[in-house]
């Protein structure tokens, strides 16, 4: 693969680019915190997180038609509240400002870096399973320069369908092989290389905190590994 | 109307943003000069641009199922230079290039450091009838720094229909009366206001060349009228 075949970037966006677990996990802290309410927030970030493939996998395998990641996280929310015997303490506003969390997340260090210096090549777009309004939402929070927000909404399914991929590339006006999908999951670059795309993994090693066992290395033949979104961009401009 | 009720500013763009006449007159003319044949460039874009609302309303009217403005413009492009004793001229890839003229067009002198302070209070976002594709072209060639390129794609249909202002709207995660559109054209800004979003109406009235007789003023009760994009930052900042 020669650099210049790269017309386009990808990226996938929750653990990538942006730090959702310490977002989250603040957003919570600073919700119960005033109410006296001894939660740990971290582990709520988890239990929140842990639903959401599930909640994903009926839409991909057609049992329910597409919904927005917002709609899969509220009732994500409501579950969560009552494994942890929070529902009676978080009323209908409380929970609205709760999923808001998912729009302030703070990047990685280099995450605002990198894709400036990625996107002065060429184009950088989200292939999140994030709503376009959670990906505008966290453009504006973080600083986060892309040139347009692709994924989930506008393929109306779920990564790792081959659409989503297809779907994103196309919007760009791009053939699958002149895009590279940039992911810290292998999972997700495996169903991007399956589509055609060229792949790209980026370790986030802390993205589900201190004892991570997931992702922690490459496991498949992507095209470029590289140790953050600066080190991409030096990379591709070799 | 407060300033404050404002969330988010929508935008046509061809004609508001950019001058979509200069910049297929300069690929037209660049096109045809050194083949030595005498093109009138800017006749040439006027007569192509003339074929741009029949097209799009058959698929308004649902004669025809969406497809991007990508297609339609190479179609009108087929029956332009049909019109212009043309068509033996300019071969399957002259077509192709012409038709990436869409995607080179200069926005006018207000257009960056106006979306840029426009950017600064609030997200903006295009509300056009051209493809992603084409939006992301235009963004790259004159730095127009979007949070999100919305409009006919993701709505699958085409302005003044009501769902493409109503689903732009929604993407943001806004409701229509929380989302300002700014366009050139009254027509534009009547069906905005049909849906329920605000108005802001930025005169252009060299669009269609020296000699222009449409929309060179307001003919409706827009929310605000402002000289160009820095005016409207600067009535907006009010």
């Amino acid at each position: 693969m020669k650099s210049g075949d790269i017309k386009a970037l990808l990226f996938d966006v929750f653990g990538t680019v942006v730090d959702w677990r310490t977002g989250v996990a603040r957003d919570v802290g600073a919700y119960f915190g005033p109410l006296g309410v001894d939660v740990d927030a971290f582990a709520f970030a988890d239990a929140w997180r842990a639903k959401y493939q599930p909640a994903m996998e009926k839409v991909r395998d057609g049992a329910r038609g597409y919904v927005d990641l917002d709609v899969l996280h509220m009732e994500n929310l409501k579950l969560t509240l009552e494994e942890l015997g929070l529902a009676e303490v978080v009323d209908e506003r409380g929970r609205a400002q709760l999923n808001k969390a998912w729009e302030g997340l703070p990047p990685w260090p280099d995450s605002v870096p990198g894709l400036t210096a990625l996107k002065s090549d060429r184009p950088i777009a989200t292939c999140s399973n994030g709503s376009i309004a959670m990906m505008l939402g966290l453009a504006r929070f973080g600083g986060l320069s892309w040139d347009a927000l692709l994924g989930a909404e506008i393929a109306k399914s779920y990564k790792p369908k081959p659409k989503v991929y297809l779907g994103s590339a196309a919007a760009m006006g791009f053939a699958p092989e002149e895009v590279m999908m940039v992911a810290a999951h292998n999972d997700d670059l495996i169903a991007a290389q399956d589509a055609g795309l060229r792949t790209a993994f980026v370790p986030r090693t802390t993205e589900h905190g201190p004892f991570q066992t997931t992702d922690l290395e490459p496991t498949g033949p992507w095209d470029i590994v590289a140790q953050d979104l600066l080190d991409l961009a030096r990379k591709l401009a070799d």
